[in-house]
């Protein structure tokens, strides 16, 4: 029986992190679980798997849930307790699906305890990657990515070694957009933007991946990930996202993994690894059904956010901390009708534009880079 | 450096491995071959590599070539001397590319010497899979496949473990005749029947692809080198042969392999597994340049020889031997122009009825049903 830590429990992927334990009660218990403000959906996880301890944003949320519990978990507030929960010497696997950098120290703390890590916080490998990895080195831990496309990058390495390895190749939908011109792009809504072809995500994932930024962060998380130089990463648009990602081997030969858009597969798979169980859940892949599966190329003109994610990523330094801080203050102020859809790029650019990139920063400068792009990216909105 | 000994030389698989072999005079050594009649395709080979053994099948071909040799082989004559060359204690790699069920006792003799062994020989493993297997087991012997499909197979396997495999699927072209009726079949030409859309191949295999008992072929194929039950294998129509085949897991994770259709990529699979080389010759799938890939349900109607296989393996015993021998017969007569392309099927059907099947056959039985077969589709012509 492995004890599992969820950080993040009550977004998309925690409640589908939720969704796999549940189904598979002989392998996993849920040892602890840390969410935000969300007590509505917290709290049915919380009695249905009685977890030791529940980390909280604040207080708020704390007396929130504290009447309605049961039990005597340990209730833990602020996200340095997550580093408690994610190091905690009884816990065999971290998931570590929140949102944004905030999830940083835990995971550090989580690879220096040498845990088991499902990965799904994008954001940590885009703006501490050099820091993240060089633990992850030192202490022998492999992070297991949850993102479908590493996840299926993942799995495609199995076919060879790391350095027989010649192009990693990214799918993209092409997100809620794909089919509109940039000139279509003026007047979208936040409703249009959040109806994703494919996948059903939070909103602000959908959003990155209408302006083609979540497809940057993910080059930039599969550099870290699997230590590729950035000129051999390729995005190759594919509007049904059946083939999840590629590996092209020097030999020529292309692997590839495909699935239906369930993000249970993968959160499974980084769950079992290096085993494989059954997923009884869901369907399986029906290509017939399908009929056809179409690819083609991806424009930096048309997505001008991947071409800043490879820019940050290949200078890197504090400009991808930059970019991802920018991006996700920039969404945030879409999300609230303050700003229109394309002033989302305009104004990572702009942050980007106005930073001096200072080169292998640590924690501390990051945290302060993250701050000052979103205080910049405020203040261009008056 | 690996020495090989290269069985068909001649025929397209075996040139095509000759062309494997110069890439890498750094790797690879060619230490004997075999071919039939096709002297003129051997001497080039001859002259360039020299070869220590040199097995032809008759006195004239030896009478033809040994005035043109330089130096001083061994020229031995006869199939049973394949065996000699297939487990000479000299020899690494033996790579067998023979037509047909003539390759089978070199087979044994190279996995009773415990050779590492690059297998297009299908037909060996469709008459008498549960020996040949056996055998493997037994020296602790991996056949390495040398078809596209059971290369693709082998490559995804690799993705996890034996008892997580779900389902094996492998692609087929549907061949020449893919967008024609049966009714369309009736008065095709054998011109016609060579002209295959994606693969350059020998005159036996592309009617075979044409009537889809390749396919057949290939499931059975996959049945002992993977050791899946024939209710796990399925076919399905992918025209670009782009897909080379797939393999779906338990947790309903689909591998895939992919690549150009270009026969020298499994075969330098096969000779550097479990490494993977660079292979400088040929281009890249440009996936983005194909645009679409297709996907489509296999008929057993429409390609009764698919279904004829799936009996013939799932019945087992010396019934996939008829299959097998009959096929050949009635091909070689289509090819001469005697029947008719639909007159291939017809003639293997009626071999398969009237044979009694006998379970578990030995050498000997398989061989004697093998002849018994063929004679009754010659006799079905007059």
């Amino acid at each position: 029986m492995k004890q599992v830590t969820l950080l993040g429990a009550t977004g998309s992927i925690g409640l589908q992190t939720i969704d796999v334990i549940r189904e598979h009660p002989e392998l996993f218990s849920l040892f602890a679980i840390a969410f935000g403000k969300n007590t509505e959906k917290a709290l049915p996880i919380i009695h249905e798997f009685q977890p030791k301890y529940i980390v909280v944003d604040d207080e708020s949320a704390r007396d929130k849930i504290i009447h309605h519990i049961s039990y005597n978990p340990t209730i833990l507030v602020g996200s340095e307790a997550m580093s408690d929960i994610a190091s905690h010497p009884d816990v065999d696997i971290v998931v570590n699906a929140v949102l944004g950098s905030v999830g940083l120290d835990a995971t550090l703390e989580a690879i220096r305890a040498k845990k088991q890590l499902a990965f799904a916080n994008k954001e940590t490998l885009v703006t501490a990657g050099h820091i993240v990895m060089k633990e992850a080195r030192q202490n022998g831990v492999e992070l297991l990515p949850v993102d479908s496309e590493h996840s299926a990058i993942h799995q495609c390495l199995r076919g060879g070694k790391a350095e027989e390895v010649k192009r990693i190749i990214v799918t993209a939908s092409g997100g809620s957009f794909r089919d509109r011109t940039r000139d279509e792009l003026k007047d979208v809504t936040v409703q249009d933007a959040l109806n994703h072809p494919n996948w059903s995500m939070g909103a602000k994932i959908t959003i990155d991946s209408a302006t083609m930024m979540n497809k940057g962060l993910e080059v930039i998380e599969a550099h870290w990930l699997f230590n590729i130089p950035y000129e051999r990463i390729d995005v190759v648009l594919h509007k049904e996202s059946v083939i999840h990602s590629m590996v092209e081997f020097q030999d020529n030969n292309v692997m590839a993994q495909l699935g239906t858009p369930d993000m249970r597969v993968p959160i499974q798979y980084a769950l079992t690894y290096p085993d494989r169980i059954e997923f009884p859940a869901g369907k399986g892949l029906n290509l017939m059904k399908m009929g056809k599966l179409h690819f083609s190329e991806m424009s930096f003109e048309r997505f001008p956010c991947l071409k800043m994610a490879y820019e940050a990523g290949k200078t890197g330094g504090t400009l991808p901390a930059v970019l991802n801080a920018a991006n996700e203050e920039a969404v945030h102020l879409f999300l609230q009708n303050r700003i229109s859809f394309l002033q989302i790029e305009e104004f990572i650019q702009r942050a980007m534009d106005e930073h001096e990139v200072i080169q292998k920063p640590d924690l501390e400068t990051i945290k302060e880079i993250d701050g000052w792009a979103r205080r910049q990216v405020k203040s261009y909105v008056n």
